[in-house]
């Protein structure tokens, strides 16, 4: 184990995690691969050398053990997105080359030094971007990209992006720009307001919201629309009422976070009378076919938009490995605008 | 105004509507007629002699004031769905003969003797039904219908039919056999459960819910796929949660009334962990363009499955219409299994 890697373990030992073991570093995938039956065609698997990671609330909270790591994922590992480059591919694994830059998403294990996963749940890293940009990528915009999909967002819509300033928020934000739709965009702070005009956010499109209320805010801005046609929401409870709101009539809401709290109040009434559509998402626990369809659809559409310059990874803070500790103080600060990365 | 017109305005004026007015008959549509420009392409809409009126839940809350007609709808003239004859067309309405038999689903006034309504709104009744019997279909099956269509609702998968005995309920049942769905099937009485062998519910999928609970027993029936695909649901609060239990992974629930409660608790967590979608839908406060959209596929995809037999209404009581106050103490009693029809 290399010096790094050592400062990385003590750093991960003594960083509060839920059940920590004795040896919080280990990669069981990767344990089982001088098993690989080489000789045959039975795998499609790939092992990746991690260059970077980005961190996520969902690393936050397992790390406090509100959120365990799905069956399949190594309980002691955290990190579910990773740029690096593919170290050795097994016998059936046709798609990538030995060296090839690659990205993705996983249920677990992101913050190891090197990961195994099927072949085509990677992603080609944009042309020309760093490991270490390509990092804050796949979690934040694939969910961002996925919830549209799911929505049925389309060019000259208004949606309604909650948390606006986070690694998903201005992922959101981009891609409203890039497709055509109208973005109100919400913040706690009126110091991340500002920010948020990088992102295309019309002037006046900002809404700082105060004591939970932006529907009103919302409605000032839609006219007859009738409020937002699309709202991506990561509080639950605690905006749901409010979201009600603010939607339009047929609207749709993505709800994939419940920050606000994992049960509420609802008006039931007001979301048969608006004939909205609530749809509750999660990444994390897909199984590998939708893992699979979700990194071959992105890397068909999501992967060349980067390349055209019409999206950017939204970088706030890199830290080296063995930082961890204190990349998870800045992101329960709550302070970032955009993702934080570690790299190895 | 006929012997039968003056028994049924005598009916309607002492059945305790809210709203009532000296003229409870009126047709407001209808005395825009005179003025039809009869000389240019103006006018592509025509006029209906009903013959029979299906009674829904919504008459009977929009007696009792809690379900306020639509804009442009007749406050005082309840019915939302109708058979009938053309009997005269705009210059324009190039649809239809005079005398063809047509049903169609209004906002509102199906209970008045005729009725003005776009050419486009119609459906043809189904070859060699009578009027009294076509009455009872559109309502509840383009209800069921498109709430199926809304949740993509497809051959081999579970859905959980609530109120199975209802008319909606019903219809979602025949619609089910027909398109290769297994229904599970719900009633408040067990009086009920035998009476659904007859729509296709298999032995053992009918359920009785005891103290609003059914999601354990949806559970039992289905073994590995976690649930049900598809929920119709017209319970709202009283059912959200349990519903939440029933339902699998990746699920939709359709919810098209809040009789047990329009306001409730809401688990989040849940929908997010089953990555389940809730639809809220209403017909009848549609637009024209959507009731023309929906009448126009119903023409061509619902009403030949009637005439191939797979679908049939289901008629409880036919009374009528001076005896629309008896219909509506027989809806209320909640005894009926499939439509009670209102006959001029």
């Amino acid at each position: 184990m290399s010096a790094a890697d050592s400062a990385a373990v003590a750093a991960l030992a003594s960083a509060n995690w839920h059940n920590t073991t004795s040896t919080p570093l280990t990669v069981p995938a990767l344990q089982a691969l001088p098993s690989l039956p080489l000789t045959s065609g039975a795998k499609a698997e790939v092992v990746v050398e991690i260059v970077a990671a980005g961190l996520n609330r969902a690393d936050v909270l397992q790390r406090k053990g509100m959120y365990p790591a799905p069956a399949g994922a190594p309980t002691n590992v955290p990190g579910l997105e990773f740029a690096g480059t593919v170290a050795s591919c097994g016998n059936a694994a046709k798609r990538w080359a030995v060296g090839a830059p690659v990205m993705g998403i996983v249920a677990g294990g992101a913050m190891a030094r090197r990961i195994v996963v099927h072949e085509r749940e990677l992603m080609p890293v944009p042309a020309g971007m760093a490991l270490t940009d390509a990092a804050a990528i796949p979690e934040v915009f694939l969910t961002a990209w996925d919830a549209f999909t799911q929505a049925h967002l389309v060019a000259g819509e208004i949606a309604l992006i909650h948390a606006a300033a986070s690694g998903v928020g201005t992922a959101a934000l981009q891609l409203c720009r890039a497709m055509g739709v109208r973005a109100l965009a919400t913040t706690c702070s009126a110091d991340k307001l500002a920010a948020l005009a990088q992102f295309g956010v019309a002037p006046g499109d900002g809404i700082v919201v105060v004591d939970n209320g932006f529907a009103a805010a919302v409605q000032a801005r839609v006219g007859a629309v009738g409020g937002a046609n699309m709202i991506l929401d990561c509080v639950g409870a605690a905006y749901f009422e409010e979201n009600l709101r603010a939607i339009a009539p047929r609207g749709r809401m993505v709800m994939l976070g419940t920050m606000g709290g994992a049960a509420g109040p609802a008006p039931f009434g007001m979301l048969l009378g608006k004939r909205a559509t609530i749809i509750g998402t999660v990444m994390r626990a897909r199984p590998l076919e939708e893992k699979i369809a979700i990194a071959q659809a992105a890397s068909a559409r999501l992967v060349p938009m980067f390349e055209r310059g019409l999206l950017a990874p939204v970088i706030d803070t890199r830290l080296a490995m063995h930082e961890c500790g204190r990349a998870h103080q800045l992101m329960e600060a709550n302070g970032n605008i955009g993702k934080i990365v570690l790299v190895w």
